[in-house]
């Protein structure tokens, strides 16, 4: 199935505008899992089992697995395959890779044949020949990102003169979706943004980090986060007292903004 | 020993600016390494042996050996000590990663810590706070994608009203440049663009890729790579039939042109 179809289908089954960021940190995950032989692996496991029916897709950062070596990324692996069999939910690998053509065609190969996602973040900064080998990748879903939920985004995204660089980005986005597989990533913190955004790329799926540890705007993301808007936690809550009630709280916050947004 | 003091050393006993970059494809590699039981590596040790007396860092870009999954990562963590080991030179980490602070974090560690790169290559697009983790290591070098050698760097690059995006991103470089480790990536195949970004960055070692396969212009390289230019090349030497004579030649070339522009 592709990635579209698999992602309204799980919003669709699970009402669930909500993506659970897989960023495991061995330093917080609680301290049963560590005794496994499999940790990552493990503490992953129990997450997806516990909040699998409340997400539309989990985001697992390949950084966090990386930082771990060999096992980290074999644990990632693991992850992906675990999810793919038990819940039917897509996974996002958040990489937000970049390079140019033929090197940009082997992380688009890494990202979809090695760990198989069915979505990947990509950086834009080296321009179109950079995302088209990801683009190629038909039934994939590729997230451009355009204007981010950091402090840094000040630095070149919001600069530009008369148009700023993440207007533009988005503007490119839409060009770059001949087969309907093109995305975006917004940040929540960004309220004017958002708005912005979507009056150019509609109804493109767009992915909202920001909420939760971050404090972003709930009320505005949900409104200007289009049909498929993808409201991404990740701290706030995997390292939870109970995942679950935190991922249900959630997801029943973004329904009811939604419904009070239309 | 830090990486200037690394990439100083071999550059001054190799007599070389030039870089090469380990961009392995087992499609093209010579049919001999692919019957052993470590291609990859064994490739790369041929390379190594044949040309470290010839290079002042060697570059492999971590694309290529994410794409052939676990084995590759592994092959470039051998590969890397064993540059470490038997030759001195630094190595260079082409991994162009980007992410917010506490992301990037996880990035470095990988970078420095399991690849064990002395240095590595960063995109700007997320900001200060995105390439800050980089920097607090602060014996590694961090090299900012500036201006990049392939046809998408007119998309953002360039564009930026009165101001283009890669002077401000030379200009923040400058500045985030408080330990001393931070240079900058410029394509050999943007004419102007090097002696602008000379003149903010000054001698900041600047690494030039676009040589060789990309036919980049090797004098205005050299002239306005200042003092550090690290002249990459990669596909025209690693499957040239004789590697280590391309490598020589490329070396002398880069020298009789830094000659000539004295």
């Amino acid at each position: 199935m592709n990635f579209l179809d698999k992602l309204d289908s799980a919003s669709k089954r699970n009402k669930s505008k909500l993506c659970i960021g897989l960023d495991v940190d061995l330093s917080r995950i609680p301290k049963n899992f560590l005794s496994t032989d499999d940790p990552v692996f493990n503490f992953n496991r129990f997450i997806i089992e516990q909040t699998q029916d409340l997400v539309c897709s989990f985001k697992p950062n390949i950084a966090f697995y990386e930082a771990l070596g060999i096992y980290g990324l074999e644990a990632l692996i693991r992850t992906i395959e675990f999810i793919e069999k038990e819940s039917q939910v897509p996974v996002i690998l958040d990489a937000k890779r970049s390079d140019v053509g033929h090197t940009a065609l082997a992380y688009a190969k890494a990202c979809f044949e090695v760990y198989k996602a069915d979505a990947v973040t990509v950086n834009p900064y080296m321009g179109h020949d950079s995302v088209v080998p990801f683009l190629n990748y038909r039934d994939k879903g590729i997230f451009v990102l355009c204007l981010t939920s950091n402090a840094g985004f000040k630095d070149f995204q919001t600069a530009g003169g008369r148009e700023p660089l993440y207007i533009s980005v988005a503007k490119h986005v839409k060009e770059w979706n001949h087969y309907g597989n093109c995305g975006v990533v917004v940040g929540a913190t960004t309220k004017d943004g958002l708005e912005e955004i979507y009056k150019i790329v509609g109804d493109m799926p767009m992915l909202i980090p920001g909420i939760g540890a971050q404090g972003g705007d709930l009320a505005n993301s949900v409104k200007f986060g289009g049909k498929r808007a993808i409201i991404n936690a990740s701290r706030s809550i995997i390292y939870a007292k109970d995942p679950s009630d935190e991922a249900l709280k959630l997801r029943d916050q973004i329904n009811q903004a939604a419904e009070s947004s239309k």
